[in-house]
């Protein structure tokens, strides 16, 4: 079930070579029927091109039928040339496939700044459209992934009242991922049948709840995208109230899935923080604490070095800019109350924290004592391997 | 010269065991004459307590004589037993001195949460005291550094119309450093005589400018404190205009001097980022800009890898929220230009680039062309160095 795709979808993958060792990088998603898209991108202002192109393209419609992928280059930062490129590209591949160029999403992960080889495009895409099919979503997120430990999909089977429907979720995580559109990558399929408003709704909301909630490192992408594709080949409709919400509901848990893949995998990390915020004056003051201890460096390092060092957490509470009354505010890790209304509590259970923090799932549990806002955000830690990677990406 | 005081001040500095290993954690500077204070504090909602008693004692006063500090505790999220251990360490020091309890400002630092050990300090104050004037300044900030990995004190001899004052500065820095109150702990000593508005003003000025412009980690601490103690012991007023104005030269430089040292000695740091960002709307969105480049993890590890991958920078540039045309951007990194509004350049200087980023000190300039406004930040890099040292700092 795993690498399975909704009905009607196909997938190539191939090496283009655009990395220096000899493995997939460019990959291809088919519909054979137009399919209803939604989308999410990056707020970053710098955005690269194939998100521009993306843009442009929903815009003026809310259908595509093919997804091309690739990793290596962003193509961000590019200028002019850099939308010359992803124009080329989509030429090339809507004669191979003769569909049409508006029909084509683009979607980039690599340095930012490097150009496209075109040479290297123009000789795989051909090959690519002649694979179509051959392929997996595996291979998929194996041809857009970069410095991912792990390959981030997840499939389900989804049974409606008017029969079964299929969910497909590939994405790439691991670096510069934060605050609003938490992958740089990811790509949802589906053979249910959807009308374009009521898919985007409900998407924009599962992924504000799931992916716009995690964090690695606080650096939001020139690329990030997040695109859903529903193709109606299944003939199941979405057309009850009850649908819908099951439909919905094992998308948000599916997303969620794959949110939590990112911060599991954020580069070189061991453990995923779950900083919950309760007790604030409104939900976007809980949020703005939650932030900051998510994105604290000393927090980060703490919990990777496995020490119980909750004052750092507190210390983190204290600069979020919220207005807080120290005297308030209560702090509980790995289900240990360490700090109660502003003065600490259960010193003698340090060894127990400490075992606690060995774990790879970290609970923090913070309570302003405020009102009933709360926010709820994932975030890594920060170990010596996000910075033997990012230190050495390019090389 | 260096390790100089100026006119009618004694150090003393002991092992008072707070760490582990038998080095200095306790010292005391004390002025023979009152002194007239300037100070600025963490703006962290969990202020320590010793900032507390010193935001206490100058609300009513602008008088000290006495500045205790230690690391080991930060004495700081530990409730009214906190505040207690304070008022105590005031009184005993008050009697051994024969001056007045609220004559008596304190600065801490080390683990947040940790308690006092009042025993340690009851043995150590007598003792303290009996050893002033046989320590230099160099003493004292050994006995108040943590993780740092050089001692950061400076001196001055300033001639003025009417004599000769000095300056002496004392800092830690390392971790914890960063928005406002870049350093955790600053004592900054005059023989100057000068007026307490005065000396406050020139005082806030000068921090602003240099202080509260450098980052190691982006987490602003519970104890940040800068004092200011001028006791006019030269017998050298700045009653004019003109020395004034040559008095607070001396003192930006000298500050800007040990801002430099904490940014060059950020936990781990290799390189010094020099982030100057202009042509933006405001001086303040110039800020933003220049935080958003100097905290960036992607930025920082890259800097630390001596790789010159530029396209980080725009993409800090493009999530800092200040709204700017992305066409009109221009990026030069180490003097070498890479980004011409919006457009890459100079794409072969690749290898002098990555030889220029072998210095200690990287130049980012950013040009927005969008107004005047402008701002210029130091930040450290970040590399294996910060993660061994925050993940195990307790241990």
């Amino acid at each position: 079930m795993q690498n399975d795709l909704p009905k009607g979808f196909k997938i190539a993958a191939v090496e283009a070579n655009f990395k220096k060792s000899g493995r997939l990088d460019l990959g291809m998603i088919f519909s054979d029927k137009p399919c209803v898209v939604a989308a999410l991108f990056t707020r970053n202002i710098f955005c690269a091109a194939p998100v521009k192109i993306c843009r442009e393209i929903l815009q003026t419609s809310r259908e595509a039928r093919v997804v091309i992928g690739n990793s290596g280059q962003a193509n961000a930062c590019t200028g002019e040339a850099g939308l010359k490129n992803c124009r080329e590209i989509q030429n090339l591949a809507a004669r191979e496939l003769g569909v049409d160029a508006n029909e084509i999403l683009l979607i980039s992960t690599g340095v930012i700044g490097a150009k496209f080889d075109m040479d290297k495009w123009r000789k795989s895409l051909p090959e690519l459209v002649k694979k179509l099919g051959e392929n997996d979503a595996r291979d998929f997120t194996d041809a857009i992934h970069t410095t991912d430990s792990f390959l981030k999909y997840a499939a389900r089977e989804i049974t409606l009242s008017r029969g079964v429907a299929r969910l497909t979720i590939m994405a790439k995580g691991a670096g510069m991922i934060c605050p609003n559109m938490a992958t740089m990558l990811c790509v949802c399929l589906t053979d249910v049948s959807v009308a374009p408003a009521a898919w985007q709704d409900m998407f924009t909301k599962a992924a504000d709840l799931t992916f716009n909630r995690v964090s690695v490192d606080g650096d939001t992408s020139t690329n990030d995208t997040i695109l859903g594709l529903a193709n109606g080949a299944s003939g199941v409709p979405l057309d009850s109230d009850d649908d819908r919400e099951i439909f919905y509901d094992e998308l948000l848990k599916t997303l969620g899935e794959v949110a939590y893949m990112l911060v599991r995998d954020g580069e070189g990390a061991k453990r995923v923080m779950h900083i919950n915020v309760s007790g604030a004056a409104t939900d976007g003051e809980a949020e703005k604490v939650a932030r900051a201890v998510g994105q604290s460096q000393l927090v980060k390092t703490a919990v990777y070095g496995g020490d119980a060092n909750w004052g750092r957490i507190i210390n983190a509470v204290g600069y979020s800019g919220v207005s807080v009354n120290p005297a308030e505010v209560s702090l509980t890790l790995c289900g240990i109350e360490r700090f109660r209304r502003g003065q600490p509590v259960n010193d003698d259970c340090e060894a127990q924290l400490t075992e606690a923090l060995q774990k790879r799932d970290i609970n923090i549990d913070i309570v302003l004592g405020t009102g009933n806002g709360n926010f709820t955000f994932l975030a890594s830690d920060l170990g010596h391997e996000y910075v033997t990677l990012n230190s050495d990406y390019r090389s």
